[in-house]
């Protein structure tokens, strides 16, 4: 960490704030320019407060060095990590096809859609059992019963299952669960990422609508910190002034994260875009850049989906997605 | 709900939308254009999914005439809602002045502050006892010993006390708060607004850094849904990309809420702007535009403060603020 | 357009609005529902401002049914635009690779990168002699002399050159150049636009900074009023919180852009990320994503450039590229 | 300016870039850590590109500590610049009062409007003539005509003008305007900014939409370095993710700037907020805060406004506003 010192701080000054770090177990070290002081911080600088270092009189500005993730960081830990789900695997040399509907409505639309997906080559079921609503007069899901349906449809078509968390309290439900989705509106619930670090299950982690890679980064880190490393991170889109999309997709994200850790990244297009007509062109773009995989909504009635119809796809539809995405996978693979 | 068709729809596919649209109980008006049909929806709409409906082929777009917020809703009750808070209250003619530290660290600390912002002119006392931080390896708050904490400065001083919930099962230790802080974070945390409408105490919903205040009205609707009544709407910030401000106050946010909706509204400038010196001028612009009030944080010794220190202001500035902000606030109520 | 008027309007303030929207020749259809009366305002509305509607008393608010844009509008041009620059074109089956320096800097410079562009595919070449630069003591580019190198590059290898304009007075200057860029901070300089309107030079308009998909059609709009149809878009990222990217790339601007507008779209990955080691994989990503092509800052020493030398690429890293986004769109051809 | 090296970097490449450095005139002060090596660059480090030092590969990170601007800079010129327009001036002690119609339509309007703001105590006299419309299609102003009109409701009333300028080939018909108006849409045409710098007149600058503050003061700079030191700021909103208000009105910019700059900084609440019922809660707003004066649009018959009529009061409500406002700015000297 480095303290820029103001212009004018004098000798005595910078002495109370040298022995107050050197107080803290900090190492310090002076520099002086000819308009400002510099003061390099050195030994283990992540009990110090940036903000509180940066409000005091004296000082200009602080700059961290060390980036303040641990587990995450990929460099301490540079191989790829893959995560194994059921019989399928995400990261590494596998592309991960997950596909299914918004809210689970009915054992026979799940069950309908988990075969078709599963036929167009996807490797996962997601399907949501407690949905969060903007507002409280909308469907809020099956509960208890979606999931029995979601487990019953892995019953018939062997895919391992993706479900959104919203309450700690329900984690015994979700013991069955293959993957635990922790929802863009909940990613800095601290509470719940505790609770999902003292499991083992996988967790997919959604960025935030206006939270930066970093958070992420340290909403992984929360996971992790309480010892579960089995971590998928995705990008769902970001909150911008554009409105013909609903919100963003920042696929830059994919390779920036893959250079800041060795967690696997996958790419939601259906809630990034909201629009079913450019789910599968972005689909592509998440494929050729690099992603680790897909989430992707698919309906087989998108006019009678009780939620989020206008970004589903239907299996037809999905089925040219998969088609397509196989396709680029394959010509980046040869790259 | 207004519909809007494509060119080109013939009088077959309008009549398959519309009796749809009977078959759930809505009336249709049907309106042709030269460019285009309009087709008004007439009843209860509160559940027809307008994304839904935008999503169908023949559909251009789809307008919602009624806002989706009835609890929250001025039109529905014109009147400001006053919220008793012990011996004080909030809304209305009331200038509510909310103040104390970030974190709760130690009963001399807190006690001490107690004193100084009452003798200042604040009327609620705050502090941090579970504190949100993005990093698990900061500082996690006092917990239960911070609530006591804070029950003993009430003893000391008579200042109700306001305090963040980060999860509805820490519920039983909140029964003797005054006032449960929703953080920005949690604003989207349905399950936990659910479980805050079933009690009756007083819930203040900070916006998120990157919700509409619409979304802020349904938050705030999720609690009153459920019951409770007791509700102020706090303005902290918003995420943009300014860098010399943590975040950008939208004070315009106060006078477009106090249209829209009944609920108090009070301004955080301290997060808000992340910057000790910017706090007291947007304090006063705050008071200037009308809001019912201020919350602030102060530190006996900022240097030392364990979180956010850099908004911090000392005691002798709180004081110095409180004497600006009545000051704008005797003019505010003399025009 | 559609008028919605508020609860509680009578009978005698509906018709004076609607005699006022006759005596402007606009048709009125009026339709009565429970809770709200709508206006449909038929014939040419486009003289009617919707803000000023929305403004008046009895008007709740307002929604424009179609368009604002014409000549640039797909509707009524259905068949892609295909451009003829130089021996290549632009647009339709075509994938143009425009590539070079961000500024020209010296004859040997701009003609080895030119000469090692081609080489490795690239269809036309950039670099810039009017600069924009926002601080005004930085590199402001060689003006004059670098359109002159710019051509002499054109003589050895003869690429088409594009370069941006900073000034209308300046046009006379680019009667020699294949493709005028207008910048992202001058896509709203209205009366540049006016200029190059009169012109029937090609036109690259970028995307500003923080400016809607809509915005940018309505600047190519400008162009097109003027007579002038040669115009090429290019989406080079939007301002967002994110901080670890320069800017956010919007990839679904392409899919989007090609639904409205019959225009061809190109991307500039090297300003959208700012980072060089993204520059690859979102140059596949927008291959992927149906872009009619790429524009690509190269430099033969990055190290040494005078300016944005971060986004650069050297000529080896430019090849890659080359080859990788090749693969991409072959594969994208065949799906 | 400081560049924090990579964890690794051996002596033979800490020599390499320290002499490319010292060959640029720069006196490097090396610093090693624990983990890293801190470079600090001593001298005129104004002609270092950061970002091209970021992109080397032993660089991990750079931070620029002295600020780019360097008139507009408070820091080398410490009291308030008071700038003398007409009989009146800006910043100091004054509040300036502007007010005036979006656009000049006829002589009749902007001389009835001019008595009628003058009358309510506006000090100087705005107005439209030449328009920035994202619409070609739309109104563009009365040009010349314009000018002249303004010019006649000045020598009616006294007022000093105020108007936009969009081509610097314009400027003749600008010599007669008091204070030229650069729009936020212009203020990164760095083209026209140098033009102005070139004149003695009095410039207005408005932030861009998507523009920092910095950017703003380095757009100030354009100006200044030509030798025109009489700068106004304005803020006036800035674009985000709320729909509610046509954009986000950041008013912690006018203690911020008061701190950077000695400039003059007034508030436009009319362009900021898009809602004639919000402005005068945000015109209050901003003269708690400090601002030096406000940009308040005003139509006698805001129905017929050919532009921005959503946004404008009638003459009596400019009354109330201008009252009220006058009553904050006395509370707040007082303070």
């Amino acid at each position: 960490m480095i303290a820029v010192l103001r212009h004018g701080t004098n000798e005595k000054q910078i002495q109370s704030l040298t022995s107050w770090l050197r107080a803290q177990g900090i190492d310090v070290h002076i520099s002086k320019g000819s308009q400002h002081t510099v003061i390099g911080l050195i030994g283990d600088t992540s009990k110090i407060d940036a903000d509180l270092l940066e409000s005091l009189d004296i000082v200009d500005s602080v700059k961290r060095i060390s980036v303040p993730f641990k587990s995450a960081n990929r460099k301490f830990h540079p191989d790829d990590t893959v995560i194994k789900v059921g019989d399928t695997s995400v990261g590494g040399d596998v592309f991960t096809l997950i596909a299914g509907p918004c809210s689970v409505e009915s054992m026979e639309q799940v069950g309908e859609i988990a075969k078709s997906v599963k036929a167009s080559g996807a490797t996962m079921l997601r399907g949501g059992a407690f949905k969060p609503r903007t507002s409280p007069y909308d469907f809020q899901g099956l509960k208890a019963d979606g999931i029995e349906m979601l487990l019953e449809a892995k019953k018939q078509t062997g895919l391992p299952i993706v479900t959104e968390i919203m309450n700690a309290n329900h984690l015994p439900l979700f013991e069955v669960v293959d993957v635990i989705q922790v929802g863009a509106r909940n990613m800095q619930n601290f509470e719940l990422l505790k609770e999902l670090g003292r499991t083992k299950k996988t967790i997919l982690i959604k960025r935030g609508l206006a939270n930066t890679l970093k958070e992420l980064l340290m909403s992984a880190e929360y996971v992790m910190a309480g010892g579960n490393e089995n971590i998928i991170l995705c990008e769902r889109g970001i909150r911008t002034f554009e409105t013909y999309t609903r919100n963003t997709l920042d696929l830059s994200a994919v390779p920036m994260l893959q250079e800041l850790t060795h967690l696997p990244v996958i790419i939601d297009p259906s809630h990034a875009t909201g629009v079913a007509k450019l789910v599968k062109p972005m689909a592509m773009a998440a494929a050729a850049s690099g992603a680790d995989g897909l989430m992707i909504e698919v309906h087989n009635d998108p006019a009678h989906a009780l939620c989020d119809g206008a970004q589903s796809l239907t299996p037809e539809a999905f089925d040219e997605l998969a088609r397509a995405v196989r396709r680029v996978v394959e010509a980046v693979k040869e790259i």
